[in-house]
């Protein structure tokens, strides 16, 4: 049987009640707190609590979703159940009716407290044309490649909401040709179109978090705009890996898709050879069958499918936690760039202009090779939901500043 | 004239009162709170305040020192200034006397909460023969390396305070002669000997930390352990860096001892050729003449020292916030492994055995390539102090436990 909200609208967008995303919002002069949301309503689940209407006040009233992340899969459950049965039962219409309010009316917050932001690489598509054009003379996956989900430690203290302005960077940057490195503002500024999970409940220092256990630490995901200076990462990066190139901003999404709503959009992911380590087997198809959309000043950039991802979340949790490293609540975790096999599916300018070499041209006329001043990135994305919907990730999205002068 | 304690023994052993590091301790049933060493005894902030005798007790009565971190500079000054009066003048010593507790009586929590965690790889020494025994085909040091201290972030979730039990990381490894990656306990576990800062006061986004407000930022400095398991390192970092084979474990000593403790320990560092781009470039002398100490099961190992380092901390913390990256209260930013010239100086057994070549002789008449279960690594430090004396940092200690079966 399929369920219907009786908020008018709520069916179409991907905020319907198959999604039921949650968010940390506020109202001019009152303490941000939790809520869901629903079309183009949030319902206000402090108030709802407080009313008596679902349980736990504890939980959401609160400038953060880690006190209810931490409480753990069945409270998430009852809670979605509970939201749900208001959201659909016209019983309930005249006592939570009042606690929705228009999402123009609010602003959002950043959703959670970040603890360890971990970044992958796991598509393979983006893997191998950074590869080739970064490292040109050598294979363009590197030997550990299709053996473990490649990542590394990302600066949690610069993972900002969306709408948070980017200040161009600045740093050392040192091209083929230039014979000394040199100072100054990032000259290729770049997104990169990432899907990121969150964890509610920690684990313990020591023991690993098997594939098969990913539901229950794992709260639900996000949309993440991992930017990038590509000419401060290119210098810097030889032995350690990305550092200023990418530790000045990362930006995510305000509504949290829980894991249950993406439950329909779960496929097989793409056929993994060599097998993997028995650590990273998987029980269950992880593919997520979600597309994604970048849009630079509001126009189509590109359109990444995160179904051809080759590494799965569970895969990903598998393996950053092998090494006895315990979860902690907010532990934030991306995909890295996802990317196709077409040229309009790759995430990031680096691949769309090859590195500047092939100017990506946009509908309104202009061209770009890497990120302008003025320029506003936004990621979207929209997955199948429950009963033929469609579930949307909550849009994430910055604009370019100049660099201070 | 010389300032003298009227604390009996303070004189010794590196913790008088030309140090005075703060620490978080607890005593069985009570609640952790501030405490500062002073000889074999810990002064318990808390009381103190709550006593009058120090000022603002809102920074002592917790468990960890952040709150008191980001009060800065003048604060920590004040505060230093005040409890060297109250431990050298006779006058205070009947009503100060009671709050000294012999440090064997109390539990010595982690010091601070960690924000973001950075280790660097500034020593030169280090660095090079890294670079030669992991890359033995190319040059050492990677180009960039003299022009930038290069740097990654690591896992703040698993630094964790002295004493805390290591347990060997499992993780995948493949050796040149391996057909195939493997899964299992590492065989290559390791130490790395590294000192360092933690941030007080934190700084705004979009501009970065001159060299000459380091004072204004960073609260005091500590002993850091940054566990390495080398099999695990060499198989997954490239090209994005270290992640699984650090990020089990980073030990750190109870005490952070304050900037104005070490301010007599000041050096030139090594000659900077070439000279380095006009942001990292320092007007007073930033080399540490600490002398390190590291003992496997209480034999002496190496003794690294720190005045060697190529780039300083305030060097260090200009470049990690040069892209605008803003510093928050707790961000921990380590020195990278500290190498001298001799092989006794070596910071870590990577060098000291050459990667499993050259056994390290102990002086119990055993051997290490590398750790074996059930030994204790322990780290310590002495730089010159105010007035003729000896300022010690907190030892860091662990011992290496078995991988779970």
């Amino acid at each position: 049987m399929t369920t219907v909200s009786w908020v008018e609208g709520s069916q179409d967008g991907g905020f319907g009640i198959e999604n039921l995303p949650y968010g940390v919002f506020s109202r001019p002069g009152e303490l941000p707190r939790v809520g869901v949301a629903i079309g183009d309503r949030v319902l206000d689940l402090a108030e709802m609590s407080a009313a008596g209407l679902v349980e736990d006040r504890r939980y959401f009233a609160s400038g953060s979703l880690n006190a209810f992340m931490v409480a753990g899969r069945a409270a998430w459950q009852a809670n979605r159940e509970r939201v749900t049965e208001l959201l659909s039962d016209e019983v309930y219409r005249g006592r939570v009716e009042p606690h929705l309010i228009p999402v123009a009316d609010v602003d959002m917050q950043r959703p959670f407290e970040v603890a360890d932001y971990v970044d992958f690489y796991s598509s393979e598509h983006h893997a191998t044309n950074a590869g080739r054009i970064l490292r040109p003379k050598g294979e363009p996956l590197p030997p550990n490649w299709k053996h473990m989900p490649v990542a590394y430690h990302g600066r949690s203290g610069t993972v900002y909401p969306t709408r948070t302005p980017i200040i161009r960077p600045s740093g050392q940057r040192r091209a083929k040709d230039d014979p000394e490195p040199s100072f100054g503002p990032s000259r290729r500024l770049d997104f990169e179109a990432e899907v990121g999970f969150v964890v509610g409940v920690p684990s313990p220092a020591g023991r690993g978090v098997p594939t098969a256990a990913f539901r229950d630490h794992v709260f639900g995901f996000v949309l993440v705009n991992d930017w990038s200076a590509r000419d401060l990462q290119m210098w810097e990066s030889q032995p350690l890996g990305p550092f200023l190139g990418k530790s000045f901003a990362t930006s995510v999404s305000s509504w949290v898709v829980p894991v249950a709503a993406l439950e329909p959009a779960r496929v097989s992911p793409p056929v993994q050879d060599p097998a993997p380590l028995p650590y990273l087997r998987c029980d269950e198809p992880w593919g997520l069958d979600l597309h994604l959309e970048v849009l630079i000043n509001g126009r189509v950039a590109a359109r990444p499918k995160f179904a051809s991802m080759y590494w799965t979340p569970p895969q990903q949790l598998a393996h950053a936690t092998v090494n006895g490293a315990p979860l902690r609540t907010g532990d934030l975790f991306a995909s890295g760039t996802v990317s196709g096999p077409e040229r309009e599916e790759r995430g990031c300018l680096l691949e769309l202009s090859w590195n500047g070499q092939e100017p990506l041209l946009l509908d309104d006329g202009t061209e770009r090779m890497f990120l302008e001043d003025g320029d506003t990135v936004t990621l979207r994305a929209q997955a199948p939901g429950a009963a033929g919907s469609r579930v949307a990730l909550g849009e994430v999205t910055g604009t370019v500043h100049p660099a201070p002068s």
